[in-house]
């Protein structure tokens, strides 16, 4: 019997979910539009319709043996969604327990950063690693924590929120309230903004000049870096610069063999990656130099967000045959 | 027959050793100095001397089961202390090897924040918590931190230096190499800084102006304090508002129950308490507000290093014994 786990990713916009063995190898994959349901339990329903699905078409001789979801707030010990901004429904909504109930197979829930931390450690780059850290740079900056080989949770399971450390006490707005937050710098929204800055301060020309806020995207200030252009260069030197600034003040807390970046801005390569860790290395308490390496996720791309959600599973399978063997 | 564990505790100046049972009822105390022995070995045997002495007088009945040690720079990994500014043996000291030995039982060694975290766990106000931070405020300013009921100790075995946590990069001048470091500003240390610092930039009369950098201690800043003396009191304001910022970003990283205070400057009660929790909470991400506990120790007491060190045979025999079963 092969077994497989569902992976389920819950975007503001989209849902994504797949259905995936323990090699990461994805059986199914589909994605339900998140936004059109007005009442949670319709969206339960659509979204439980669609897996029975996709369970139907697997191969014979194949079995579901848990279900994996990453959505932002989600709480891993209550297997719940809080308060989640890019949401509609509000309250507490009990997904975990509804997915168990329904499938008759475990749930497990946190949010999408330490979902991507766990999937890291199943498939990805951090296989074997015992301590770790996945930073996630989308629309705002996530982290996952992992401590002697397992997820950091915390005492009320919303341990790793990076993005929201501060950078300058009186800076940029945040979504949370506060002003001056990492996420706010340093995420694709965050280097965005940098741009607009640079513009707005300087005079060089900039093929960036002729884009609104709204249209610019993290690639068109990569494409635009590579072809030379001053602002965009400089736009990467500042994210990086900051980003490694502030790993190295995370690096003295949980002392970690590696660092993850995860997300589209990653694909600058070199020009995030550098300045990061040039900048880390110089800010970091002596002791520490030298000794903790800033890699590339390998798991950016179209399936991660599905591989992450449904690593949870295994994970969670693999600790419980610990405790009993 | 009754269990006892031996806990020393290595200082710069003097080596404080005692033997301890597990309600944390000290039997048997004593020291030997650090500073005179020339040579490792020598200290080495001077040491076992001396808790060989001690084993000799416990009454019939009982026994010695491990022995912890807490030392700066203690890797917890390795069992080893490592380029120790505070002592005049260079290299890698293997001392629970030798330990372990020497007496035929466990000896687990750690730095002397992590051992005071395992104290408040084993005898102090942290019973029963599985997330939370010990501050440690001294000459400098160390952290352990327990996640998952577990002493975290990171990739190289040296999690929890926030001591080196930046304040400002081009501040006050830090043993570690860097500048503006945390411990520049809050520990024993810092603090006579800062009324240095006020007593230059201010006019204000105070009792302090009469007494030498030198001759400065908390004690007197804090007596000062009491009699409301206005650059003693905004010392404490100063000290209390960059601890408290700093734990804000500390908290989102490892999301604890509650932070423990230890130490001289916690005496100060309330001059050091309620600027601290004033600043955390401001500059908290609003998702955590509330929500972590700042506490006193409760081993703010001469034994505490003693009980530190001793707790940690306790926490590793304990940990055995739930892997066994």
């Amino acid at each position: 019997m092969k077994d497989l786990t569902i992976g389920i990713d819950i975007g503001g916009t989209n849902t994504k979910f797949g259905i995936v063995d323990r090699e990461g190898v994805v059986y199914h994959q589909g994605n339900i539009p998140t936004t059109v349901y007005e009442k949670f339990e319709d969206y339960f329903d659509g979204m439980a319709d669609a897996c029975r699905k996709a369970i139907q078409d697997l191969p014979a001789g194949s079995r579901v043996v848990g279900i994996g979801v990453g959505a932002a707030n989600g709480n891993y010990y209550k297997g719940t969604i809080e308060r989640a901004t890019n949401l509609k429904w509000k309250g507490v909504l009990p997904l975990a327990e509804m997915f168990r109930q329904e499938f008759g197979v475990p749930c497990v829930l946190t949010n999408d950063a330490n979902a991507a931390a766990v999937g890291e450690m199943i498939y990805g780059n951090a296989k074997g690693m015992k301590d770790f850290i996945v930073i996630t740079l989308g629309t705002g900056l996530g982290s996952g924590f992992v401590c002697a080989g397992a997820l950091l949770n915390g005492h009320h399971g919303i341990a790793g929120e990076l993005g929201h450390t501060s950078v300058n006490p009186a800076g940029r707005y945040c979504n949370c309230g506060k002003r001056g937050c990492l996420e706010t710098y340093v995420s694709a929204t965050g280097i965005k903004r940098t741009v607009y800055k640079l513009l707005a301060d300087h005079l060089e020309p900039s093929e960036l000049r002729g884009i609104s806020f709204d249209n610019l995207n993290t690639k068109m200030i990569t494409e635009a870096a590579q072809r030379g252009d001053i602002v965009a260069l400089h736009a990467f030197e500042y994210t990086g610069r900051i980003l490694g600034m502030k790993l190295a003040e995370t690096v003295v807390h949980t002392d970690p063999e590696a660092i993850f970046l995860f997300g589209g801005l990653t694909l600058a390569g070199e020009f995030i990656f550098r300045p990061t860790i040039k900048h880390m290395e110089e800010n970091l308490m002596p002791l520490f130099r030298g000794k903790v390496k800033v890699l590339p996720s390998a798991l950016s791309n179209q399936a991660a967000p599905i591989l992450g959600a449904s690593s949870l599973v295994w994970d969670h399978l693999e600790k419980q045959q610990t405790v009993i063997s």
